[in-house]
C-alpha cells in the first residue's frame, strides 16, 4: 500500500501518492486519460517552470502578490527549471487539448513545494494556492502555448542546432579533404560528367548549412509568446504592461530573445508559428534523407556495389551473414527523416483545427515538434560521429570508374556538335570501346585534339 | 460577342452561352468560383448521367413521373453517359463542398436536353424542370456521393485495374524468363547472399498481385451507394424501396455490383470508404515506388553503376550529355507514386472533417482519388510497355559480381560456426582475396569441403 | 559503480551491466545510437519471444538442435513472452533499419538466460550461442518482419479491437436510447431537414462498425509471416517445410491464425501489408475525428452553443475560468486521430523505400503502427467510458430548435414545387416569421394542408 | 488527316503536326508518356522563355553565339514569355523527372520559330539548332530547376500574394468595423470570457499577415537560380561569370531579384528551397482552414446554429431544400487548404529523393507547388469577394448570447477567489439562473460590487 495524501479540486477530494507534489487535478487526469505511453516531454516541464517563475517575479514587482509567497514560488519554480521535479509530471500527451492539466500539474507541484518551503501543509492550498497564486494573471490558454514556444526554443538551442552544426562541420571538412579527387557524376542514377568528391560533399554541406539557417529564421516567430492573453486573448485579469514584463523575465531566465506576441488572439487560437517551424524541420529531414541515401549508395558493396566510399564499420551487420557490415547510421537517420515527415503532417492538421478563441491540439503539436527536434539533433550527431567522420574515399575504385565512363564525351560537344558527339558515345557503348577510339575512327577529331579537349580535370568547372 | 440565352434560378436571371445546355446555377458557379484550373473529372460527369438515368427509370416505374418526361430524361442522361456532353460540364472542383453545383449542372444539362428532345424551349424549365424532374427523389447530398462511388468503380474497372494487371503479367513473365540467372542479393544496399533474378522479380510481381487484390477488396464498400438518403440520410421525399431500386438500376446500367448503402447517415456524413480505398491506392504507390527504384538502380550505368539490368532506350536522355539514356519511365512512375501519397494525405484530412449530417469535401476527395487512379493505371501501363517489357539481364556482369561477393560465406556458417565464418569474410575483405583462400588458410575447411558447401546454386532455397 | 560482465562480439569485448542478460551487440547498439527516447514497443519484445520459442521447437523437432539446449531456449523464450524480460530490451527504435540489433538483443537475452538455466556462465556463449542456437535457421531479415506482424496481430486482438468494440456498443446503445428524439439536421453547418438523434448516432455507430471490419480485413495479410525467408528471401540455411512449421508453432503459441507468407522476397523487401493496415488505422482515425468533432459541437454551450447534448463533466476545465467544463475526451481523441494520420504518412514513405532484397525501415514502421493501435484503442475506450456513456440529450433545447427551423419547408416542395417552396422559406427568413404564416400568406397552401404536410415526424424516413 | 512535318532526333525521324513548332523529342515524349491529364503549368512555360532569352543574351554578349542567331532566339523566346506559344507545350508532368523533355520542348519551339524568323525551314535545325544554340551553355539539369524557381517567383508575385493581401485587407477592415461589438468568447467550443468581434477578426487578419510574411521570407531561397550548373553542378561548358550574367538577365527580364545560387551541386541535387516554400504554403493553408471553419460556424443557422454572423447569399444552396443558403466559399477554401496539405506531403517526399547529382522529381514538385499557389491565391480572392466582404454582424443575437453566458464569472475570481467563483457558476448552471442571483445568494458579493466588477466592456483587455 502506497501512502497517500488527500487533495481536492472543485470536483471533490482525491488521494494522491504522499511522496509526490501534484494535486487533485493532476491525479484526476491520470484517471481520466489512460491513453498511450507518451508523457509530456521534459522541455515542456522545464518551460512551465520558467513561466511560473517569470510570472511570480512580475506579480511580486507589481505588488499584486505578497513577497513571501512570491519568493517561495520563485524558488519552487526554479527547482522545476533545474529538473528536480521531472518525475512529478506524470501526465500523458493525450489529455485536454489546451494542456490545462499539465499547467495545473505545474501549479500544483509548485504550490505544494512552496507551501513546504513556507512550512505549511501540502494539499492545504495555504498559504500558496495553485490557481490564485501560481496561476495569477495566467490561463492555461496562454500558459501552455507559451510553454510550447519556450520549450521549442530551448530544444533548438540545446539539441537540434548543435547536432546540425556538428554535422555541417564534418561535411565541410570532408569536402575539403576530398577536393582533389575527381570522380564520375551520376544523374538519373546513370553515368554523367565528372566532378570532384569534394564538390559532391560541398552540396551536402550546403544543404545542412541552409537547414540551420531555415531553423534559425523560423525561430523568430517562436520567440513571440502568448503569455498575457489569458483566457481568450484579451488579457483579462492582467494589467497593461504585464505581458511585456513576463516576456522580458523569461528572456532573462533563459537567455533567449523572447518577446510578447503582437496579437494574442492569434497566439491562442492558432499555432501557425509551430506549423511553419515544423515545415523547417521537414525540410531538414528531406535534406538529411538525401544525404544519407547518397552516402549508403556510394558506399555500397563491398564488392558488388558502387564502392566509391569506404564507410566506417561500427558493429556486426547481420545475424546470419558473417562479416557483413551495414550503413546502419544511414538507416537510423533515414528512419528519423521519414518519421519527421509524418510528424509534420500531423502538426499541419492539428494547426488547422483551432476553433474560435482556442486551438486544442497543444500537447500533441508540441510533442511532435519536440520529438522531431530531438530525433534530428540526436541522429545528426550520431551520424556525424559514427558515419561521416570515418568516411574514406576508395580512390582506386573512383579512378577506375571515372575513366570507363562515356559521359566525358560531353566535353567534345562544343567542338564537334551535339549530334556527332552522340554518335561517338552510342558507338562506343555498342562496341564496348573507348570514346577516343570511336571519335577518331568516326573522323570527328584526331588524337591530339581529343586529348586536349577531353580532360576530366578541366570538366569540373566553368572555363576561366 | 457570343450569343446567349437567359436562364433563371431563385437568385434571378443570368445569361449563359446559347450553344451550351447548362443553366443559371452552373453559370453562377462559374462566376462565384474562379479558382484554379481543375475541372470535375470525366468519370464524375458520366456517373451523374448514370444516376439521373437510374432515378428517372425508378420514378417512371413507380408512376411518380410522367412517362414522356421520364423517357426524355433517360435519353438525355444516356447521352451524358456516352460522353456527348462532357464539354457542358465547365465547373471546377473548388465549388460548394457538397458538389451541389455539379449535380445542378447535370440537372440543368439533362433538363434542357430533354426539353429540346420534347420540342420545348431551353431555359423554360418546361416541360422538364431541373429540380422537380431531373432531381426527383434526390438531393445533391446523396447524389454527389453516389457519383463519386460510381465514378471510382468505373475508373477502377476501366483504367486502374487494367494497368496493374498488365504490369503484373509483364513482371511475372520476366520472373519466369530470369529464373535461372543466379545473382548476388543486396540487403542494406550491401552485398548479401545470392538469389535468382527470377526470384527478385517474383517479389515485384507478388507486390503488384497483392495490390490488385487490395484494390478489389476495397471496392466492396465503394459499391455501396448513398442514393436514397436525400438531404440528411433519412430518405425524405423518397418511398420505401426506392433506394434499392435505383441502386439496382445503376448496377444494370454499368454492369457493376452496386447496392444501396446500409446506413445512409454514415454515407452522407462520412466518406470512410473512400479514405480506405485511397489507402489501398497509397499501398499500390508504395509498391510501385520500390519496384521502380530497384529497377533503375539495378540498371544504373552503363559503366559506373550496378549494371545488372539493361534498360530499354526510349529517347535522348540529356540536352547536354550526348548519348545519355535515362530510366525515364521509372522517374515518371516514382513521381506518380509520391504524388499519390500526397493525394492520400489530402483525402484522409478531408474525410475526417465532416460536420453533422454532411461531409463537404466531396469534389476534392473524388478529384484526388480519381486522379490517383488515372495516374497509377496510366503509368503502370506505360512503365510496362516502355520499361519492363524491354528489360534484359546483363548476364556477364551479373556473373562477375556474383563470384566476387564475400557473402557466399554464409553457406559456411552452419559448418564452421558464425564466428569463424566472420573471420573468413573479414580477412578476405581486408586482404582483397577470395573466401576460399582465406577459409583454407585459416584452417576451417579444406578445398573439397569449401567447394561442396559454397555453391551459389544451392544457396537459393531451403535444403530439400 | 555498477557491476559489469564482459561480453564479446566480432568487434571485440564490451562491459555490460552484470544484472542484465543482454550481450555485446545490444551494448554496442546503446553506444552507437544515442538517439531519442523511443524504445522498441513491448509487443515487439514479446513477439520476438514467440519467434525464438517457435523456432527452437522446430529445430528440436527436426533434430537440428540438441534437445537440452532447445528446451532451455524454449523456457527462456517463454519468459520473454510472459514479460519477465521487458526491462532487458533497452534499444531504441532508431537503430539499424533491419531491426538486427533488437533481434540480437533477443538472442543474447535468451541465450544468456538459457545458459543460466543450464548452469553455465553468462557471456560464455556456452552451451547456448546467441547466433548458432537462438538464431538457428533465422536471419534478422525474416525475424524482425515476423516480429512486426506478430506484435501487430497481438496488439489488434488485445488493445485496438476491444477499444473499438466497446465504443461501437456504446454508440449503438445511445442510438437506441435516442431513437424517438426528433431534431433538426445540419448540412454545410446550416439548418437542414430533421432526423432523429438516434439516426444521427446510428451513423457514428456504423462508422465504427465498418472500422472494425476494415481492421479485421486488413489483418489477413498481417497473419502472413516472413519467417523462413532468412537473409534475402530464399530460405538459405533452412530446410523445406521449416517455414510452415514455425508459422504453425507461432499460431499455436499465440492462438492467432498465422501462416507462412507465400512469397518471401516480397515479405522482406516490402512491407505493403503494414502500409495497407496503417491505411485502415487512418480510416478509423478519420471516423473517430468526425464523431468527436460532432459530439463536442452538439454539446457546445452551455448557454451560447448548439447545446443539444449534455456532456459528462469529468474535471475542472479551466485554470482561470471558474466552473468551466470542457469536452476534454473529444480533444484527446482528436489529437490522437491527427497523430495517427501523421503516423500513416510516415509509414507510407517508409514502406516505399525498400532497396533490393530488404526494406530497412522496420523498427520505425512497427513503432508507428503499434503506437497508432495503442492510441486508438486506448482513446476509444476512454472516450466511451468518460464521454459517450454519459451523454444525455437536452430535449427541451432540441425541441425548441426543431420548431424554429425553416428547412421543414422541404416537405412542402413535392406539393407546391421547389421554386415556390423557396419563396416561402426566403420570405419567412427575411421577415423573421414562420413557414406556415408565409406559406398561407403567399397563397400556396391553406392551414389544413400545411399542418398535414409539414410534420417532422413524417420527415425522418421514406414514405411507406 | 493532319498535315505533318518530319523532325529528327538521335533516335530517328518522327512526324509532328505541321502547325506546331515542336520537334522530335517533344513528339517522342507524347508517345512515351500517355499518363494522366496534367500538363506543365503555364508559369513553367513562360519561365523557360525567360531562361532561353537570358542565355541567348549572355551568349551573344560573350561572343559565343552569332548575333543574328542570338537575336532570332531572343525574339522567339520573347514570344514564349508573352504566351504566344502556350499551346505548343503539350507535355504532361509525368515525363522524365529532370524535365528534360520540357526543356527540349522549349528548345525545339524556339529554334523552329527562330528558323522561321530567319527564313529557314522548320525541322532543318538550320541555322538554329535546338541543342547547340537554344541550349547553349545549358543543361536540362540546371535549366528546369531554374524554370521552377522563376515560375514560382512569378506566380507568387502575380497570383498568390495579391490574393492573400486582398484577404488581409478585408479582414482588417472587418476587424475595424466590428471593434465595438462585444461578444462571448469560446474555447474548447464552450462558452468563455468575452472579447470584441473586432478582436476575433484581428486574429484572423494577423494570421494572414504573418502568412504573407512567411511566403515572402521563403521566396529568398527561390530567387537563387541553378542556371550555370549545367549537367552536374560544375558548370561544364560555361565560362566563369556566365551564371551571374544570366541570373542578372533574368532579373532584368522579370523585374524580380534573381541571383545565381551559391552552390550549384545543391541546387541540382536537392530542391530544399521548394520544400521549405511548400511548408510556408502549408502554413498559409492551416491559417485559412481555421479562419474558414470559424466563419462558417459563427455564421451557422439561420435559426439553429450560433448565428453571430450573417453570411452573404451567393447562390441556391440545395437541390432539395428550397431556400437553403450555404457557406460555399468556406467550403471551397477548406477543400483547397486540405489539398494544399496533401501537395505539401508529396513535395516533401519528392524533395527527399534526389540521387547523387540530380533530383528527378522536378515536374511533379513544381506542379504541386504552383497548383497550391494558384489555388490559395484564387480562393483567397474569391473568399474575400464572395464571403468576407459581405459578412455582417448579427448584433441582437450576439448581445443575447453575451448576457446569458456564465463565463463572465471570471471577472469575479480576483475578488472572491477561484473556488468561490466556481461555486457561483456551477450553481447558476444547475439552477438555470443568473450569476448575479447566485453570487448574492451565496453571500460572496452584494449587488453593487457585482455590477461594478462584472462588466463585459471591462473584460476585453488588461486593466489600465
Amino acid at each position: 500500500m502506497t501512502a497517500t495524501r488527500t487533495e481536492t479540486d472543485s470536483f471533490g477530494p482525491l488521494e494522491v501518492p504522499a511522496d509526490k507534489y501534484w494535486g487533485a487535478q493532476t491525479q484526476r487526469s491520470i484517471m481520466n486519460f489512460p491513453i498511450g505511453w507518451e508523457r509530456q516531454p521534459v522541455p515542456i516541464i522545464r518551460a512551465l517552470g520558467v513561466i511560473k517563475k517569470a510570472c511570480a517575479m512580475a506579480n511580486k514587482a507589481q505588488g499584486k502578490m505578497d513577497a513571501k509567497i512570491a519568493d517561495a514560488i520563485i524558488e519552487a519554480a526554479g527547482e522545476v527549471i533545474e529538473g528536480k521535479f521531472d518525475d512529478n509530471f506524470p501526465l500523458v500527451v493525450w489529455q485536454t487539448g489546451s494542456g490545462t492539466q499539465s499547467n495545473m500539474n505545474a501549479n500544483e507541484v509548485i504550490s505544494n513545494r512552496a507551501i513546504e518551503i513556507l512550512g505549511g501543509e501540502m494539499g492545504s492550498k495555504d498559504p500558496v494556492h495553485p490557481n490564485d497564486h501560481c496561476n495569477m494573471g495566467q490561463s492555461s490558454n496562454d500558459t501552455f502555448p507559451t510553454a510550447m514556444h519556450v520549450g521549442i526554443a530551448m530544444q533548438a538551442r540545446d539539441v537540434l542546432l548543435p547536432g546540425l552544426r556538428k554535422l555541417h562541420a564534418a561535411l565541410e571538412a570532408k569536402s575539403e579533404d576530398f577536393k582533389d579527387i575527381i570522380k564520375i557524376g551520376r544523374t538519373h542514377t546513370q553515368d554523367a560528367t565528372p566532378l570532384t568528391l569534394g564538390q559532391e560533399f560541398s552540396g551536402y554541406a550546403h544543404q545542412v548549412k541552409k537547414g540551420i539557417e531555415r531553423v534559425e529564421a523560423s525561430l523568430g516567430d517562436i520567440y513571440e509568446l502568448a503569455q498575457g492573453g489569458t483566457a481568450v486573448g484579451t488579457g483579462l485579469n492582467t494589467q497593461v504592461g504585464w505581458a511585456e514584463t513576463v516576456a522580458a523575465n523569461m528572456a532573462k531566465i533563459t537567455d533567449l530573445p523572447f518577446v510578447t506576441a503582437p496579437n494574442k488572439f492569434e497566439a491562442l487560437a492558432a499555432h501557425d508559428a509551430m506549423v511553419m517551424f515544423s515545415g523547417a524541420l521537414k525540410t531538414v529531414a528531406a535534406s538529411l534523407f538525401k544525404i544519407a541515401n547518397d552516402i549508403r549508395l556510394l558506399g555500397s558493396g563491398p564488392r558488388c556495389g558502387l564502392g566509391e566510399l569506404i564507410l566506417p564499420e561500427n558493429e556486426p551487420g547481420s545475424s546470419i551473414m558473417p562479416g557483413k557490415v551495414n550503413p546502419t547510421q544511414a538507416e537510423a537517420l533515414t528512419m528519423v527523416c521519414a518519421h519527421v515527415m509524418g510528424n509534420d503532417a500531423a502538426v499541419g492538421i492539428a494547426g488547422s483545427q483551432g476553433h474560435f478563441e482556442l486551438n486544442v491540439y497543444n500537447p500533441m503539436m508540441s510533442y511532435n515538434v519536440l520529438q522531431s527536434m530531438q530525433l534530428l539533433g540526436d541522429s545528426a550527431s550520431a551520424f556525424t560521429d559514427n558515419m561521416v567522420a570515418g568516411i574514406e574515399a576508395n580512390e582506386p575504385r573512383i579512378e577506375k570508374l571515372l575513366h570507363e565512363s562515356l559521359m566525358l564525351v560531353t566535353a567534345l560537344a562544343p567542338t564537334i556538335g551535339y549530334d556527332n558527339a552522340t554518335k561517338v558515345a552510342k558507338t562506343a557503348h555498342k562496341n564496348g570501346t573507348t570514346l577516343k577510339e570511336e571519335a577518331i575512327k568516326l573522323g570527328f577529331v584526331d588524337e591530339e585534339i581529343f586529348d586536349k579537349v577531353v580532360r576530366p580535370e578541366q570538366m569540373i568547372g566553368p572555363k576561366a
